[in-house]
C-alpha cells in the first residue's frame, strides 16, 4: 500500500509554520507497513488541490489530506475532493449537533452560522467525529483508492490519526511492520553507520538504518513480517547484534530520551536528584521537568547565572571562583556538591560553561563545559567541548544531554570520568 | 516569480524529521517577492525525483531543491537533476580541496574518497561554497528555470541560503516585498481577525494577514512596491491602525519574542532579574538565557520544583505552604519576593501552578498557575488558567509567556493585575 499526503495551507507555503502533520502521519503510516512516496503541499487553492489530487490518485492506494476543514470561506478541501472524485456533500444533523454544543461547552457561545459547513461530509463517507476541535474529518473509497481527510492543527490531526484514522487504515493492510529504535549518544552517525556496514547491508528484510538527531543518533530496525511475533523473532537477532556492537553508547531501545531513561532509573533505585545550572540557564531541570511525574524524582535546583548567585544561593566558595573562574572543574564540583546539600537530594548535577557567542572573560572557548555529579559517594566531573562551531543552542543542548548521559552512566555502573 | 521547493530524502518520508527547511526557505522567498505554490517531498529514489523536477519546471520560475548533495550512495540530487536538465557534473578542485581542509582542520582526520562527489558540480553552474558542513551548493538556470540546490541539514540549508543563495534570488526578483510582522499576546486570532476585519479586506497591496502560533498570535502587513522606501509608505498607516485597533496586546512590531522584548526593556533600564520556578521547572530561565547577552540582565534563580525546595532554598514561609498550598497567591508572592532577595536582583518573577497530567493535592485542575512579579515597589500577583485541555506542555510554555507579559506590562507601565 502507497500513500501519499496532501497538505493544505497557505501558511505552510508562507513558511509560518512547518508541516510536521506530515512528519506525524509519515511516522504512523510507516509503523502500519504503508509506505508514503510523497508529501505535496499546496495553498488554499481549489486548482492546485485539485491538479495535486489528479496526480496522487494515478499513483497511491491512500490519500490523506490535512487542513482546510475550517469554517471559512478559504477552507477548500471537502468541495475540492468531492468535486475531483465525484461525490456530492451532505448535512451530518449529528455532526452538527455535535459542533453546536462543543461551542457551548467549550467555548460558552453559541455556533456562529458559517459553521454549518463544517457538518457538510461526502456522501456515504466513514465519519471521523472530532472531540477536541469543530472540524470533522472523514474517509471514503473511490476506483479503489481511499481518501482520508484530517484535520490540520496538530493537535487535532494526532487526535483523530489515533482515534480515528489508524483503525480505517489497519483495516486495509496486510501483514505488519515492526520496527525498534536504537538510541545512541556519545558516537557519530557516520561511525555508527561504519561500525553496522555489515548488518546494515546484509537484506532488505530485516533492515537497520542510521538516522542523525539533534546532538545524537538513532539505529531503525525493521521488519515485515505476517504478525508481530514473526516480525519480532526477525528483529531480536539484529538488536541483540547492534547493542553488542556499539557498546554502552546505546542509551536504550525505544525509549523516548536520555532524561527519560535517566529519570527511569532515578525512579527504580528510588533516588532524588537536583540541578544547578550556569550555562545551560534551566535547560536541565525543564528537560526533566518535561516529563510528567517529575516530581518523584527531581526536586529543583538553582540557576546560578551570575557568580553572585553562585556564591550566595548556592554557596560556592568565593574563593573558588576568584582563583579558577566559573567556568572550571573545581567550581563545577562544588556547584553539585553544594547543590546537593541544599535541595536535600540524593544526587546533584552541575554545568558550568561557555555558552557564547563569545568566550568567557577567562578566554575558555565556546563550547568549553564542566559538568558534574555528586553523590553520597563523592563527585565526578567532566571536562566537555560542546556542539562547536553550532551556535549558542547547540552548546546548551549538546551540554546538557552530556548531563543526562553522565547520570544514565553513573546509575547503570558505568565508567564516568574522574 | 513563482517557486517550487523539492525535499529529498526517506527521512522526510519515515517521518524522522519534519521539513523544517520548506518552512525556512518559504518565509525567506516570501520575503523576497517570491511566491511559493508547491512543496514536494520525494525520497532518495532518482525516478520520483526526476518526476518532480518535470513536475516542477513546468509551473515554476524558480526551483530549489534540499537534501542529497551528501557523499553516500543515495545522495543523488546531483545526478538526478543534471540528467533532467541535460547537464553534465565536472570536478571542481578548488572545491575539493576545501573539502579536504575541513576534513582536517575541522574532524581532525582525512577524507574519506567517496566525498570527492561532493566535488562534482553541473557544467557552467554558480558554486555556493559551504563552510559550515562538505556539501557544496549551487545555481543554474536552463529554459528560463532556475534550479538552486542546497544541503538538507537545516544549519547548513540555512547558512548556505543567508550567505549564498539569497544573493542569487535577489537578482531575479523585480521590487521588493516588504512585511512587518505585529505581534500579539492575550488575544486570540479570531478576535484579532474580527477586530480588524476592515483593513484586512480593503486591499490587495498593502494586505494584512492573521497568523496562529504557539500561545500567542500575530498580524503580517506586508506591501509590494517598487522599493523599500514606497513599500515603508504604504505599510506605516496600516501597522499605526492595527496598533491603535488592538491597543496593549500588541508587544512588538518585527520583534523576536516576549522573553526578548521583556529583556530588551531590563537592558534598557538597567534593571536585573531572577526566577523562581515551581511548574514550568526551569522553562522562563531557559528562555530567557536563550537569548546571547542574556547575563547583563538576568542574575539566576531557584527551581523549586518540590515543598522542601521552596522553604529550604528560596526560604518560603512552612505556614504558607501548609495554610495555602504550593498553588496559591501567597505562595506566588513569597515565592517572588524570596527569589528577589537571595539572588540580589532588582525584580522577580515567580510562577507555581499544576502543569497535570493530575490535579494537585488539593484539587488545583490542570492549568491553574498563579504567577508574581516583585520589585522595590511591592508585588503584583495574577491567576491564570493556561493551556486548558491541551496538555503539559501548553500549559508549562503557556505560563512562561504570560510571566514574560507581565513583565513587558510592568516595565512599560501598563496595568499589571493586583
Amino acid at each position: 500500500m502507497v500513500a501519499e499526503l496532501i497538505a493544505v495551507g497557505t501558511e505552510l507555503l508562507l513558511g509560518n509554520i512547518a508541516n510536521t502533520d506530515a512528519q506525524f502521519l509519515s511516522e504512523k503510516l510507516s509503523g502500519l507497513g504503508i509506505t508514503v512516496h510523497h508529501h505535496t503541499v499546496v495553498g488554499d487553492n481549489p486548482q492546485r488541490l485539485a491538479q495535486a489530487l489528479e496526480t496522487a490518485r494515478g499513483r497511491a492506494d491512500i490519500i490523506i489530506t490535512t487542513g482546510g476543514l475550517g469554517p471559512t470561506y478559504d477552507d477548500l478541501t471537502k468541495q475540492t475532493i468531492c468535486r475531483t472524485f465525484g461525490r456530492e456533500l451532505e448535512l451530518h444533523e449529528d455532526i452538527l449537533e455535535e459542533i453546536r454544543t462543543w461551542f457551548r461547552n467549550k467555548l460558552g457561545r453559541e455556533m456562529p452560522e458559517n459553521n454549518v459547513q463544517q457538518a457538510l461530509l461526502p456522501v456515504g463517507c466513514v465519519v471521523f467525529d472530532n472531540p477536541v476541535g469543530t472540524a470533522p474529518g472523514c474517509a471514503f473509497q473511490e476506483d479503489g483508492v481511499h481518501v482520508l481527510m484530517l484535520p490540520g492543527p496538530p493537535f487535532e490531526c494526532r487526535y483523530m490519526f489515533e482515534h480515528r484514522a489508524a483503525r480505517y487504515l489497519e483495516q486495509l493492510t496486510d501483514g505488519v511492520i515492526v520496527s525498534h529504535e536504537i538510541k545512541i549518544f556519545g558516537m557519530g552517525e557516520s561511525s555508527v553507520e561504519e561500525a553496522l556496514r555489515e548488518p546494515m547491508t546484509r537484506s532488505a528484510n530485516p533492515t537497520l538504518a542510521p538516522y542523525a538527531k539533534l546532538n545524537e543518533c538513532m539505529v531503525r530496525a525493521t521488519a515485515k513480517a505476517e504478525d508481530r511475533e514473526a516480525a519480532e523473532a526477525m528483529l531480536a537477532p539484529l538488536v541483540r547484534q547492534v547493542r553488542e556492537t556499539l557498546g554502552d553508547v546505546v542509551y536504550g531501545v525505544d525509549v523516548d530520551s536520555l532524561e527519560a531513561v535517566s529519570s527511569g532509573l532515578l525512579r527504580e533505585k528510588g533516588l532524588t536528584l537536583s540541578a544547578a545550572e550556569s550555562c545551560t540557564g534551566g535547560l536541565v531541570a525543564k528537560r526533566i521537568t518535561d516529563l510528567p511525574g517529575a516530581s518523584a524524582v527531581f526536586r529543583g535546583g538553582v540557576v546560578s547565572y551570575t557568580n553572585d548567585v553562585k556564591a550566595q544561593v548556592l554557596g560556592v566558595p568565593e574563593e573558588l571562583l576568584e582563583a579558577f573562574g566559573a567556568v572550571s572543574e573545581p567550581v563545577a564540583r562544588a556547584m553539585a556538591e553544594r547543590c546537593r546539600t541544599i535541595c536535600g537530594s540524593d544526587l546533584a548535577v552541575s554545568v558550568t560553561g561557555v555558552a557564547g557567542p563569545d568566550t568567557d572573560d577567562r578566554g575558555n572557548e565556546v563550547g568549553t563545559v564542566y559538568i558534574a555529579l555528586a553523590s553520597a559517594e563523592g563527585t565526578v566531573c567532566q571536562k566537555l567541548s560542546c556542539g562547536k562551531g553550532r551556535g549558542r543552542d547547540r552548546v546548551r543542548s549538546a551540554a546538557a544531554s552530556h548531563v543526562f548521559d553522565l547520570l544514565r552512566r553513573y546509575l547503570t555502573g558505568l565508567p564516568v570520568g574522574v
